[in-house]
């Protein structure tokens, strides 16, 4: 049984078992409870008829009050399709739902944040769009999760356009914040400047155009992203209209070609696809590189090879050293982001997200330390503090 | 400040105060938590990636495994467009959220059910059934809650049609089933027998058209429904559909006129409307009768003027004997419909769940006790017992 192998290899103690793994989720991981009990009769009179009724008449006077006087101010919907799960694939909205029972479980345990999935039986953007602009009152923020590319773009453009609230696909935005905390870490240790650095993007998905935007608007020197035909260059026909925009601000040199003659002489390679590399590829790279191979459970590039020619070495592991992990990310961006009122997740929130994250592991910088722990429970407050303080520079807050 | 008398009126002790009932809503009264902690690398590995991936394969392969290994078998989606909420009106779905997180809160505290408020910006009846379809796989029943009639009507219809799983509006059916017990007992404690019984109920609302029905089912002799334009017949014009429908098994006799023509003779009065009923017709009913005037804060009878006449007195209002408060009901119906994996909600289990209400307070029966306590913590499993086994007798149960 391959997961019995997984459990050991990824370093958390003895091998995970089937019968471990269906007992921990039997009746599944999340509960509704309540924050005060209700015992008497007085109780019931408070927190129902008669006494309730003084607080939805207060927020029909000023709707604004909802804020302070439900759980939506805390409250992220966690919402998928089911269309892009995990290493699964299109598994549809029911089977997503340990997935995302998980996801509003990271969110309880990092940040404090209430949230609930809500899985959607249908893969219509349009259909998504309209349902949470109706469901917009229930809930202060939305995670967009497991969405498949190039839906996923459209997805959260319009969800972010149509809703007044926090709105992120983490799997674009929550890699690609921790992976630009571990690449401006990665060149602090190697001694490099961002704007210096040549970047390869193996992988034009969510997470790796989410990977360019980001690398882009920190300003890092030169992005090369590739997808399953190659490099993604302005002369290519057929492209999608993300990945048009990408020949916007990447391949500054213009070349063409595939895996080979993007890595040569690169400084940093990025995996976020399942493209294996082979290590003459690696070889050609720049002295010093730093490789982050991404992909689970088999990295693009093994580390022991990566290590062989790499200054850093990052994966999606944790049995090897510089684990980068969503989980840094996204509990501390949508925490901040709810402290602040904030009407949208700006991109100057996320590289503040990015910049707080660096600074947790900033004083004991090592090739074998660019990230903090995913459990390092300093992480969501320091990202929080930053998220909300950038949300407030850039007059999207209103708290 | 009328609710200080409310407070006081309603028998909970000392006055409730604005401050303290807002202050009991700082913050919002339901919280989402996890079932396990996650403290460790193993935890995170088992609650999400890599091992919450076999599970979710598990259920791509097996979709009733999710009923399993998911909340959604004990999730209760609170769902609402704010219509009519309370004494409060159509309010919208924003300022309806206390309400709705107050049911939740009563739904964990009576039956251990998880419940999570749904509140929707659309009043349309095929725009909230369309979103609950495509919500279907995120929760395993729905509470219709404060919802206009005659919308509500048609929109539990559809939505019972359209999902797969328990469906109730509770302001009809939860009123009702309290009701159906607490005249079982009246009519026990005065020597009569439902069938012998002229019942008239003055409101054609959601709970009076809910009332009517269920009366009717379980054997009541002679209904007659009044709303604001009197007694509800076949020879009115301008009838909306569930009115005419109610003319298919009420006024027997055929009369015509408003609340003195009902009232003469009658058994039983079942007020859920805010219409007040002058002492004269009080006075005309027959001798030893039954009068529920419910409405809050002020019921249509006075329970003083009400006791002059009638055998059994009972009210919506905790601080009078015989209380017809719909948390008898609700959190029982549905634990047992969700218990026994019942596709729907069916007549036969509603009677079900009255007789059980009725069961517990029949050892101590009197004309002050013909319900228990809305407190009475063996209620809600002695209903939810009796629900399941009517959901497996009448074949919509599939656990």
């Amino acid at each position: 049984m391959t997961t019995m192998n997984e459990g050991t290899a990824n370093g958390i103690g003895a091998e995970l078992t089937h019968e471990e793994i269906f007992a921990a989720h039997e009746g599944g991981k999340l509960t509704a409870a309540v924050t005060a009990p209700l015992d008497s009769a007085r109780d019931l009179s408070i927190a129902y008829t008669p006494g309730v009724a003084q607080v939805s008449r207060a927020i029909a006077s000023d709707p604004a009050l909802a804020d302070r006087y439900t759980w939506t101010q805390r409250l992220v919907a966690v919402v998928s399709d089911g269309s892009a799960v995990l290493g699964l694939g299109d598994i549809g909205p029911k089977a997503s739902l340990p997935v995302m029972e998980g996801k509003s479980a990271l969110f309880k345990t990092f940040a404090g944040l209430d949230s609930i999935p809500l899985v959607l039986d249908t893969n219509d953007v349009d259909e998504i769009v309209e349902t949470l602009v109706r469901l917009r009152p229930s809930f202060g923020a939305v995670n967009l999760e497991d969405i498949s590319a190039p839906r996923c773009f459209e997805l959260e453009r319009r969800v972010t356009e149509a809703l007044d609230c926090p709105v992120m696909h983490d799997d674009q935005h929550g890699t690609a914040v921790v992976v630009l905390a571990a690449l401006r870490n990665a060149a602090r240790v190697s001694g490099r400047e961002l704007g210096s650095l040549k970047v390869v993007i193996s992988g034009a998905g969510a997470a790796g155009v989410a990977c360019a935007k980001i690398l882009h608007t920190a300003g890092v020197g030169e992005i090369i992203v590739l997808d399953s035909r190659g490099v993604i260059s302005a002369d290519r026909d057929g492209l999608t209209p993300i990945k048009q925009e990408l020949t916007e601000f990447t391949n500054p040199r213009g070349i063409s070609g595939g895996p080979a003659e993007a890595m040569r002489g690169a400084d940093v390679f990025i995996g976020v696809s399942i493209g294996q590399v082979p290590e003459e590829q690696v070889a050609s790279m720049a002295p010093d590189s730093i490789i982050f191979a991404l992909s689970n459970p088999d990295p693009e590039i093994h580390p022991e090879i990566a290590g062989k020619y790499a200054a850093v070495v990052a994966t999606g592991r944790s049995d090897f050293p510089n684990q980068i992990n969503n989980v840094l990310a996204f509990p501390g961006i949508f925490k901040g982001a709810l402290d602040a009122g904030a009407r949208r997740i700006t991109d100057g929130m996320k590289v503040a997200a990015a910049e707080a994250i660096a600074a947790v592991a900033a004083d004991d910088l090592s090739a074998d330390y660019i990230v903090p722990s995913p459990l390092d429970p300093r992480v969501a407050p320091e990202v929080s503090a930053a998220v909300a303080k950038a949300a407030r520079a850039e007059g999207v807050a209103t708290a």
